[in-house]
């Protein structure tokens, strides 16, 4: 029997995590969007945008991450018809918190489930990855894959992605109101093409401190591993009083905190998330910003 | 009591293990160095050189990692009379097998028992590092943290060692019998001063894979995250026919292949080392190699 239609929901995520550019993500509690599908005679993808600053983001299918899936695992069949979607963001836009990434992850699932495909972990990582391709000019996983999967993820070449669970530890991600064109593009565009032998090995070391930190568990050394060294001081310009915003949540007992994903949020992981949030709020000045107070979760995309 | 005498065995150790340059190290079962120290009256360190290519390590104490280490022990004491050391050398030096490390760790911890010092793990980890610094130019403390303490090392800031068990699986150390004057040295000399975002990136990501694998107790994962982007190609040209030796390993079985800490040595990890070892010889063709068939081990420096 084909399923006709369906929902799932996905959620948030923070990648890199400061030392793990384009390796690590984590997906977040209670921030997530929803993707509803429905198989119908019409071809082609729509989609229908909606919830948090839907206006703002294309549905046009190629441009949109989660049309993009749809259209790249509708094109697998050979039936004829097409899939009307419709995505309720609950995740802000172009703010380094993974949205179009959600978005890609919960139309990777919802495809697969709406159209019976079969897929091994890898090819449904490189399908949601097209979505980010779609909106970001670059197919990285760490995103889609924490939506995907939920936990810690930690990407590997080629679409081969380990998951391991993430002990529980509080986050808060404070999202100050700047906006750029095209964001994501932007943050890849600051990136360095070489960096410092010396600082290339300072993030060896707290990546890989932060993997050994997950798989024994423990959440303070997974905070205190928060220390970037080959990309934050690159994306610190693009937000406003981003060293004051850091200060003050490791003043305000942060393990740590660096820039979430390709900014401008900032995310920060402690004990009392709420203090940190409303410290690095005050560091923040005139430009207004909002924290949202999280966990990891252990979930990644399902059917809702 | 005052001890008057006491003897330590330090073990060899591989340090950079592929992705960890400068913050992974390993210990190995069955090699290492003997360190007999022995309180006297006449001041300064006196050293006495035995076993393995002896006679090609300087004797003075500035110059050998071992006595440069207790020097710098000696002259925390107000006590006057020094000490007669003799290092009996069960490690080729010279090889990236942490010969100068394991005499150094040696020398800490005979250092700490012979002259009652009380030293929390980082000034122990400090001062062996004191050794490297005297006969390599710099105090990493990668194969000197493995020698004294054992197991699989990571290295942070500022002697800020984590130490994890290590998951047993068959090592193999392949020795060219290539000869550099001051080979560490050379070795650094060979580095890069910087290098492209994506070859960390894939360093990040096999490192944290590494990290977690003996987090994980997986020797398989381990092995299969020994993959270098970073360093590997600046040094493979020291190394005669690296390439070759290294497919031979890889075709033999390995999970993984790469040079021992600053070479000339080639390590591989496998079930069956002492094959990789016999693949390994035969692709150095001409140049003649010598296979140490090892296991990690999980031991470090102590009084035997």
């Amino acid at each position: 029997m084909t399923i006709k239609q369906l929902k799932v929901y996905s959620p948030a995520s923070i990648a890199n995590l400061g030392p793990g550019f384009d390796v690590f993500g984590v997906a977040l509690d209670g921030l997530g969007d929803k993707v509803s599908v429905k198989r119908v005679s019409e071809p082609g993808v729509r989609v229908i945008m909606k919830g948090y600053e839907a206006d703002q983001i294309p549905v046009k299918a190629q441009l949109n991450s989660a049309g993009a899936v749809m259209e790249a695992a509708l094109s697998r069949l050979s039936e004829p018809g097409g899939v009307v979607m419709e995505i309720e963001k609950g995740i802000p836009p172009g703010k380094g918190m993974g949205s179009s990434g959600a978005s890609a992850a919960g139309a990777a699932v919802a495809a697969v489930k709406l159209l019976g495909l079969t897929l091994p972990q890898r090819e449904l990582v490189k399908l949601a990855a097209q979505g980010e391709a779609a909106v970001a000019g670059s197919a990285h996983a760490d995103n889609v894959s924490a939506s995907l999967l939920g936990g810690f993820i930690l990407v590997g070449d080629g679409y081969d992605v380990m998951r391991m669970d993430i002990p529980d530890i509080g986050f808060v991600v404070v999202v100050p109101d700047v906006r750029y064109e095209n964001k994501t593009k932007m943050a890849r565009e600051l990136l360095p093409k070489t960096v410092n032998l010396k600082d290339a090995v300072r993030n060896i070391g707290y990546a890989s401190r932060m993997a050994a930190a997950v798989a024994m568990k423990d959440p303070v050394m997974f905070g205190r591993s928060i220390c970037d060294s080959v990309i934050e001081p690159y994306r610190a310009g693009m937000i406003p009083n981003f060293h004051l915003v850091k200060l003050a949540a490791l003043q305000a007992g942060a393990y740590g905190c660096s820039i979430s994903g390709g900014g401008p949020s900032v995310f920060a992981v402690g004990e009392e998330p709420a203090e940190l949030g409303k410290a690095m709020i005050e560091a923040f000045g005139d430009t207004p910003a909002e924290a949202y107070i999280t966990r990891p979760t252990n979930l990644g995309t399902r059917v809702v």
